[in-house]
């Protein structure tokens, strides 16, 4: 038995959920020990089990390394220390010690009382308030010097998903993303999630690139936003500007969608598209002056769903909507998801965080959503190359939904499903 | 100048469809030299276009390669020769200097007169009956020895097609494959020209890949041939089994197709499948004692369609009814794309050659029929995979269709289209 | 509880490879339960642990099922019982409750003892020789009337791999298949297997496609062979005839390989090859008669590598060392894996098993390969579609990696690693 | 002959570019017609070709619209009127019937002599300096109100490259995309390329992503710059990361790059990378305070390469370096591109605009970069996803050369043929 040792206890569905074998994997392969002191395992479906092990390795380095490693899986270290802070030494920086965060929910020891973290996203850190008794999550660049950054790995306690056995549409496809299954099937349970999601007024978010406007599904997007179920909406300027394109000159990229012909200076169209809209002086102020009156950008408007159109360095334009510093249009968007946005906003659910997203047919967005969602959030990634769906939906939870399709036919399928 | 030269004419929209460029091109990059003796330049989209130009080259050698090359552009040689011929020297196998042909019409002249080569075929060679005055296109592997086989260049008269300028799905769409345009459009255009097909009796050839019953768009195909969309269906041992699966054990590959589930044991139902039919003694029988009610094989058989499963290395079983020798099972493709079936054929089309070949989900078997296909036949290729579209569908022709797009939801709409 | 039960053990290292999880995720997705009735948890990572648990369901129909399913994770049945079998019905056919093989080790019970099952490979059938006390895995289509197959579950032990916690290559990589990971590295570990493999005499495969003659890696893969790190190849015959037309004519697919340009009347020289080698008689005739005189072909023949070319419907010619009928070519394959080729080979190690097999850019003979071996062959699969590398190395074992890259550069850095 | 007409003329190697038939194409496309009014052809490779003809159409606007897209390839109206402008109606935004700029050089009519439009980009707009009988090409966004922007089709002279018969590299190409050519040779030309622009000091552009590092092959881009064969690099915050957290970490993303395994917290790695660099104050601190000595970043300091790092929404962090505001990113692209960076630029070729260009596995900064190089430059794309490849190397000139093959290997192969 090496010299330096930590007691760790694991509680829940935790051999059925593979959570045991991981962390006995994780001490192995990090060159600790562990020994079983006590298990308790459940008999049968219903009972959750229980183990205390204690950890061993050979430097305090090494232990330090595992046990941080552990915890990210769910252990709870059981020397109930508090959670340690260092001040931070100047804006948008850290101290070296930081703890980066998961996007599981996540508690921190406040004086020997366990405390939620709010605002859980990933790769951040945890600042505490310890007047408030209160600890959150912020962005690196965010952080303010002096402010409490939680440090090392005590007195944290993170709390993964444990597999629900029940035969969830998201907990069973989760782990497997593929070309080669029904999707009407599957299309069909995101319908039926999306109308339960409005049925209690809960928020979706869709993340949507231009191939959708390209393809001719904007139509069917446009609907799904009109029908009540898309609240918030992010993308970049390449959508907005051919939804834009496409209710203004009839054509995306030049091509004529009613016919899927190239129009004769079609490839100026896009710039007449933004023209217009940097004349108008924005979206809003195009609908009102009666210039834009159909498509998934009106349908925003009109419907008050929360626009985020965040630029991209491949911009032409851009349109007025589009904000071009990506840090600004970060905070946007976390602002959407955790339900922060300005009091001033017209968004009927604007306070509310996002229960479900769906992403259509954009990697950079895509990606970026991602990063800021909880893990208990229902994601659905759709794309038509296997590896950016990979990506997406491969985020260690049971809630996301790979699907390798065609995003127009995706479209025109879900909206018949929603019969919108 | 060169020493040696001969003399070439073209005719026809040799402008518009790009002939003359190319031919220019062509000759340039071998190394000759062109000197155009007459040019009349068709002034408007009506008027057809002629040039007659003297090649140069170096040597006899180089010579013949660029006339060779002209050849299939649709060049033809002004020194009318007679084409020359030597007889195979042993069973499948040929002369050296043997002439191998293009998937366009083909002519030769046999006594001062052009004689059109039958049963045309990309890699064939032509072999000449000059008691009868004819001429064939023949696989390497079925020339007999002493048969007369075209050596060299002179004499042959290749046809390859001229653009037409009127907005066709198939001449517009041909030289493009892309993700990004409304599919709906297009899908719309090739129900079209199924029904246009089916009114007059022509013959339509599915290559069909497992996908389709994997991801639970077989009872769409199934549809299209009891609906009489479908005269001939090519495939494997895979696509035959999982729709035999499908049929009596309600999976595919051992996946519930009414749940998108996993079934246990269902690792075991393909090969339940291919068993039951063993033991019934094949397809047909199996329908015949009522074992087999439903699905795409059980359609075929109930109309007739010419089905040829083709056998491959990766097979399981296989079932009775694949051909387990290849050359044999693409003789009997060869037959069914030509019209050429045994005279006993049940099929009503049997006599008929293929018009319009939908490829469907299967590389391999695509590209086996690709390359029996006439440049004739309309080609409507799909597949989720952009490489294997652009494989299939760029056949130096304008009548292919790449679609790069999910085979189920395709199929779905081809057959909401056809309201099948 | 429900009315019907069975007790089943697990023992090995079933906590950290996971199977004891995967044992109890089974139960419960299949509507079992299950009651645990002792447990010895090894306290470090070299003690195997021990379960003992009481399955029930609510039919011996499920509870057959949930039974079937466990062993093939590896559990065994303690009421020990032998196996049951029943005569095959006829040829090629089978008793409709015939065990389907998986490709661990696999032992079954005859007369109170457990015997091992010859000739590792999935989806076969188990064939017992009562008289020998033997039993083997054999082909649906190679049953013959009367012999005695394996039914039901009883009395069949299956021994799956369990996580070995060494840090090896192909443990490791096992899992994943990536194209954003240090390939360098990884090429050198599978220099190093091979290089150890030839040390001990054992036999490595290569299963090949023809981008590798196209792309110009075939000179590498010839010197592979020279050097003695193929002792076995498959491939089809578009590789041959590829191999032979760079041999021949510097070009394959009518690109001369030496510049990479398009040579003019080039699309005839695959048949040329064809022709020549048809001419001559076959590959071997052609080295002996020295028309064939360098590539991949001729080093194989001159080393006396165990050389399959299975034939395929896309096949031009084919050459005539093609094997066309796919079934004769799956056994030809099949006898190289199990190192049972005919006594008269003159391949130096044509009696041993393959030990390791590189797969590399061909889909269709690698998933014909895959299917064949058995888990314990170590399987590098090389292609550049993540979509085919994640099809092959996805074998449910710790010995299959995959690599998405390029076949001509990883060739060349093969070659380089192991210095040929 | 409809009502609306005017005189074209073609001057150049119009027939064997295929200018001629794209000419007579695109008129009847658009549905008007041509008369061909005199055709001078070029007899032999060296001699250029003349024609001049008569376009009509039945409405005027019909009439411009065919102008327009002949203009675009490379035709001049007789008619020699004077480019027409008009005043910004804003900053920022344009008058209606604005022209949008091809990548082609472009001459507009001042006062009856052609004047050059400077800094040649796609989709900008031509600002004209009567006062200096100058004009430019410029983005929406950045032309201000009053300035003359140029309006319609008349007196503007695009000038389309003319395809060379010489047997180069980037020429012969061009115009295809495979995974299936000896990429051997193809990167020794490149290398041979890169050789010569240095000779001459000419501007060689890196666009990198971060599957550089994360694969490996960031010391071979390392070694390039250090030998003088990059004098700029374009890329976003994720290269820069993870170049960083190489140097100072060894790892990429978590991953050991000198054997690949990831490292338990390696999760956290970015984040400390990008926190040291904020704490330095930016990378040049860090490289000056001697915290960051090795690597992409590091050579690009030490060799004063211009460096620009845009930022996207998907970005952790970001470095202090990283351009947050996506429009002023393409300010400084832009500068580089054009050789008009700061006059304080401390790189040597600062005042040089970009020769060649390589982007390697950045599908975002490569798209963006590709907006604005002139057709001009000699593009290098490399990916391993063909779609990423096409979309960069299909841009109308005869100078962009796609290579579809794994980034990691490629710069190996690279820094070896370069010798680095």
């Amino acid at each position: 038995m090496n010299g330096y040792s930590e007691e760790i206890t694991l509680e829940g569905h935790i051999i059925d959920s593979g959570i045991l074998s991981k962390v006995w994997g994780t001490v192995m392969d990090l060159g600790g020990e562990f020994d079983l002191q006590e298990i308790r395992v459940g008999r049968s479906k219903n009972e959750t089990s229980f183990a205390r092990m204690k950890i061993s390795a050979a430097s305090d380095a090494q232990l330090r390394r595992i046990l941080g490693a552990l915890q990210d899986d769910g252990a709870e270290i059981v020397s109930r220390g508090n959670v340690r802070t260092e001040p931070a030494p100047m804006d948008g920086a850290l101290p070296d010690d930081f703890y980066s965060t998961t996007h599981f929910p996540t508690q921190v020891r406040l004086d020997g009382r366990w405390v939620d973290v709010s605002r859980t996203e990933m790769d951040l850190v945890i600042v505490v308030d310890r007047a408030q008794s209160a600890a959150r999550m912020v962005p690196m660049a965010d952080v303010r010097q002096g402010e409490l950054v939680v440090v090392g790995h005590e007195g944290i306690r993170v709390l993964p998903p444990q597999r629900s056995r029940s035969r969830e549409l998201f907990s069973f496809m989760g782990s497997e993303v593929s070309s080669e299954k029904p999707k009407q099937l599957v299309i069909e349970e995101i319908a039926a999630q999306m109308r339960e999601t409005r049925t209690h007024d809960g928020k979706i978010l869709v993340v949507a690139g231009p191939a959708i406007v390209h393809s001719g599904a904007g139509p069917y997007l446009a609907r799904l936003i009109r029908a009540g179920f898309v609240q918030a909406l992010f993308g970049g300027n390449a959508i907005a500007t051919h939804d834009v394109e496409s209710a203004l000159l009839g054509t995306s990229l030049g091509v004529a969608l009613h016919n899927g012909e190239a129009v004769e200076g079609g490839h100026r169209h896009h710039m007449i598209a933004i023209n217009k809209i940097r004349r108008a002086g924005g979206l809003r102020a195009a609908v009102e002056q009666g210039i834009l009156h159909e498509g998934i950008m009106y349908e925003c408007i009109r419907r008050n769903a929360e626009l985020v159109l965040a630029g991209s360095v491949r911009d032409d334009g851009p349109l007025p909507d589009v904000i071009t510093d990506v840090i600004e249009a970060q905070k946007r968007m976390r602002a959407v998801v955790q339900g922060k946005s300005a009091s001033d906003s017209t968004s009927p659910r604007a306070g509310a965080p996002v229960e479900m997203a769906l992403m259509i047919a954009t990697m950079l967005h895509s990606i970026a959503t991602g990063n800021m969602l909880p893990a208990s959030v229902k994601v659905v990634a759709v794309d038509i190359n296997p590896a950016v769906v990979t990506k997406l939906a491969d985020r260690g939870t049971f809630q996301a939904l790979g699907l390798v399709t065609d995003a127009e036919l995706f479209m025109r399928e879900l909206a018949e499903a929603l019969q919108v």
